[in-house]
Formats: C-alpha cells, structure tokens, sequence
C-alpha cells in the first residue's frame, strides 16, 4: 500500500485581502501529502529543494509521518520560489514572480522501494516529466494525473500521451474547457473520457466539483465558507484527500467510495483556504475532517 | 389550496444559436402557472394581455387547468413583447427591445375568489406592483417573491418593503450579490435574510441553486445538460416547480420538503431549456419529471 506524490515543493511569497507571507512553505507535492497523511501513513514524496530549504518544513513534513526519500536536496542549490496575489481576484492568482531554481533541472528519480506504489499521483509537473515517472512505477493499481494551462498551452502532445496512461485526470473547469476547447463542462468531461482517463474529476472552486465516467455522473457542492483566507494549494488539498482516503479503503474503483473520496478532497481544501501556506493543517485533527464531511452531506442531500 | 402568480404574459421573439422564433408564447406568470400546473391543480394567474393575444395561447393555458380569471384583456390594446438574444452568452440575454404595451399599465387586480390563495408568487414585476399585490391578499400561508437587476437598481426601497412582507426570496446569484452588494455568495445569502425572508433560494444556472435559513444550508447541482437550447424562463420554471410542489404537499416550512421542491423546480427548469418558449412542456409528464427527480438524487447522494 502506499501513494507516491511526484510534483514541486517550494517557497511562496502570496498576498492576499487578508495580508502578506514571504518564503513559506508551499508546492503541489507538500500540500498533495500533508493532506493525503490526514487518512494514509505511507507518502511518499518524490520533489527537489536547495540546501536553503528549512530544515523546520522537513521536521514538519517528517513529523507528519511523510516519507522524504525521495525529496532531492542539491548542494548550492535554491529552492523553488514562487510569488502570488490574490488581491483583484480570490479565484485566480495573478503571479508576480516565478523563480524556478533547482527545479528547472527537475528529473523524478523513484527510490527503488517507491517503484511498486499501488497508488500514484503525477502533481502539476510537466507532461513530458510525468511520462518518466510512470516509465518508473511497476504495475500502479490507480495513476491520478492533474495538469494546468501552461502544460495545455505549450506541451499538449505530451500531455495527451500522459492522458493516455492514467486512470483519473483531475483539473479545473477553466483547464478543461482549454484542453478540450468546449464551452460546456459537461461536453468537456465527456470528450476528455475519450482521451484515455476512464474518469474525470473537475474542480469549480465555489461551485464544487463534478465527476465524470462513461455510466456515472456525480456533483458535490462546495463547503460553504463565508470567506476565503488564501486560496494556494486547494487543489493539491484537494487531490491528496481524494487520494489519501481511496488508498485508505484500498479502493480505486468503487463509485460509491470515489464519491467519498472526492468529499474528503474537497472537505480538506476547505480548511486549506482559511490559512495562509498549510498552516491550518498544522492543528487540524481528522474528527473535524469527519465532521465536515457529515455536514456536506448534510447541505447536499434531499 | 392553490397558487397564486401575479407576473407578465408576453409574446416573444427569440434567438439562440439553435435558431429564432417570433411572437411565441412568454411571460413570467406563464412560465410559473405551466411548471406550477404538473403538480398542483388550482393555479390562478393574474395578468394582462391585449386583444392580439392569441386565443390558442389562452386555450393551451386552460387545458393545463390553468385559472385565467385574473387574465385581464384589454381591447384596442396591444401585449407586452420582448425580444432577445442568447447568441453571444447563453447566460445571459441580450436584450433586442422592451414594448410594454398593455404591461405599462398593468394594475394587479385579484378577483374575490383569488384573495384567500394560501401560495402567492410575486413574480418579477415592479416591486410596487408586488406591494399592491399582497395589500389584496387575505393571510397567506406562504409568500414568495421574485426581482430581477433592473428593481435593484430604479426601485430598491419599495423592493426592501416587499422584502419584509416575504417568507422566500428566489433570485439569481447575480442579483443576490447586487442587492447585497457582498461578492461572497454565503455573505450575501445571510445578508438577504436579515431584510425580511426566513428562506432566500439562490439560482446559480449551470452550478446549480443553494438554499439559506437561519439555521440550514442547502445546494442542489444543475441537471447536466450537454446543450442549453434557449434558456427563456427557466428562472419563473424553476419557482412554478417549487411552489407547485410546496403547495401540493400543503407545506411550507418543512425543510425536507423544500429541497424537494428545490430539486423539482431544477427538474422543471431543465426541462424547459430544451426546446424554445414553452413547447418541451407540451409533452412534458409527472413520470419524466420524476425520472429527473431520481437521477438527481443519484447525483448528489454519496
């Protein structure tokens, strides 16, 4: 058992209405396993950082029982940093400075005792680079891939070779209008079944998230928030629930503990939000995790 | 029992990308009586048309058992038309031109045998108008109200005044974010029930409708559609649905029964998108709309 995360760990710099923090902890694959670690104790991350990455976030990432083996640290090195701001708009960041680092030279090596993780998450990293991770894992019971704008823009036909491998694609609304140049979600969540994945889950922030596969159509709506802190990480929160959970019950086919799944993803990115960097994970507990999914359903059943 | 709407009927001309149609059957009082009329048979409509109105428009209303003494005809006069546009935005019409007509003048007068209806929907006229519609009616059981940007923007204080004699405001987000003037969807939600309406219901199209009282949350996914054909009066659908519904179980207060009528409202709404004016409702039955009604169910259940 197990689920291998591949994607970025890095520094970000984010503004929001609510105020400003500088270098803190951030990336796909850090928010994807602090989440996943609230239901599975095997995670097991596979990124790269500079010898200036803070020892205190790998204590945090370690005490969070993360496997880090697979987290490369280069000598003379500096870590990713990235800087956003929410300030016009809380359901889109405006990037103010991308400072790729060590991880321009990003090549995902798998530790040998990664290559047999049953579950595998390709975070949003460049297609061609996803496409080595899998040439690296052995016969993977479910390959969750998410993806974004950038890749869709400058790398789709390495992306659609990766679509072709993976079981799940996971994306935003906006991207799967882009990838499929549909205007309606629905028509956009059929045509992207044709690419390879067997489902699709698309995130509307606000609005919730939807599930596609050939026979089944789910809708789950948004926690209610009556404000939102800082948005950076919901939907790496989001998939490292999802994922976290499915590997928990050991399932990646069942519709019913999918759509549970899929709750859990989004009851985690609700908490993600009311926080900058992942510091509201930092005191969360599973009961209010548990407590948020009854209220879900709650507000969404009739 | 029964329904009481007070609204337009209206001659439309219409065009969606699907195609255009001219003088067709319209109005919002004519929208809610047919969604209303699948679930409740005492639906009073109180109106107005000119002497142009075309007698097979009266004849379709009265074969839904639809009670048209509150029709006013006015001869020598001329009825409300309107023409739109979805070509551009199927969210939004564009609208070609506005001629009142008859409506200009439009004076609510409700027939004794209409003064003691249990149900009234204020649909979505001058909120004036609406003031002068419920100074006529005899302790209603339930009172639910509609409005639209346009009251917001020319007739807020008799909009507020409205309010405050309302059980549910049905509105769409747009409107709910313009009357509160919060950009928070939940803010504004809350916001709308300190003004009067234990219940506001908030219309959010392709996302769907949400559902706030003091101490319930509710949200229901969009039926999904691959295609909207022309999306005229799928708003006083919705409200016909739910208030035909609410009224046929003899509640109003119930919340189990609300989301139910929530959902048969969406169910009817999206019925209604299928085709121009009012023509998928011609062949529409109780069992497809039950059908629906389930499907959903199986949506949004987890």
């Amino acid at each position: 058992m197990g689920v291998l995360v591949v994607g970025s760990v890095a520094l970000d710099t984010v503004e929001t209405l609510e105020g400003k923090v500088e270098d803190s902890l951030g990336g796909s694959a850090t928010y994807f396993s602090v989440a996943a670690s609230f239901f599975h104790q095997q995670i097991h991350l596979v990124g790269v950082v500079g010898d200036d990455f803070p020892s205190e976030h790998v204590d945090f990432l370690s005490k969070r029982g993360i496997d880090l083996q697979g987290l490369e640290q280069i000598t003379g090195g500096k870590t990713f940093r990235w800087g956003g701001s929410y300030v016009s708009d809380l359901n889109a960041a405006e990037t103010e400075f991308t400072d790729l680092n060590v991880f321009s030279d990003f090549d995902p090596r798998l530790p040998d005792t990664y290559q047999d993780t049953p579950y595998v998450f390709l975070a949003n990293i460049n297609p061609e680079l996803q496409l080595r991770v899998l040439e690296q894992v052995y016969h993977p019971k479910l390959v969750v891939c998410d993806t974004m704008n950038l890749w869709i823009d400058i790398s789709r036909p390495a992306l659609m070779e990766t679509l072709k491998q993976v079981d799940i694609l996971i994306l935003n609304d906006g991207e799967a209008k882009q990838l499929t140049e549909k205007k309606n979600l629905i028509q956009a969540g059929k045509e992207i079944l044709t690419y390879g994945p067997s489902r699709v889950v698309i995130k509307k922030g606000e609005h919730g998230a939807i599930s596609l596969t050939e026979s089944e159509f789910f809708a789950v709506p948004a926690y209610p928030l009556t404000s939102v802190f800082d948005p950076t990480g919901a939907g790496d929160s989001f998939a490292g629930g999802f994922m976290g959970y499915l590997a928990a019950q050991n399932q990646s086919n069942d519709e019913q503990t999918i759509r549970q799944a899929i709750v859990y993803g989004t009851v985690v990115a609700s908490f993600n939000v009311e926080d900058f960097s992942l510091n509201r994970q930092r005191t969360l507990t599973r009961q209010e995790i548990d407590d948020r999914f009854n209220r879900l359903k709650g507000i969404a059943h009739f």
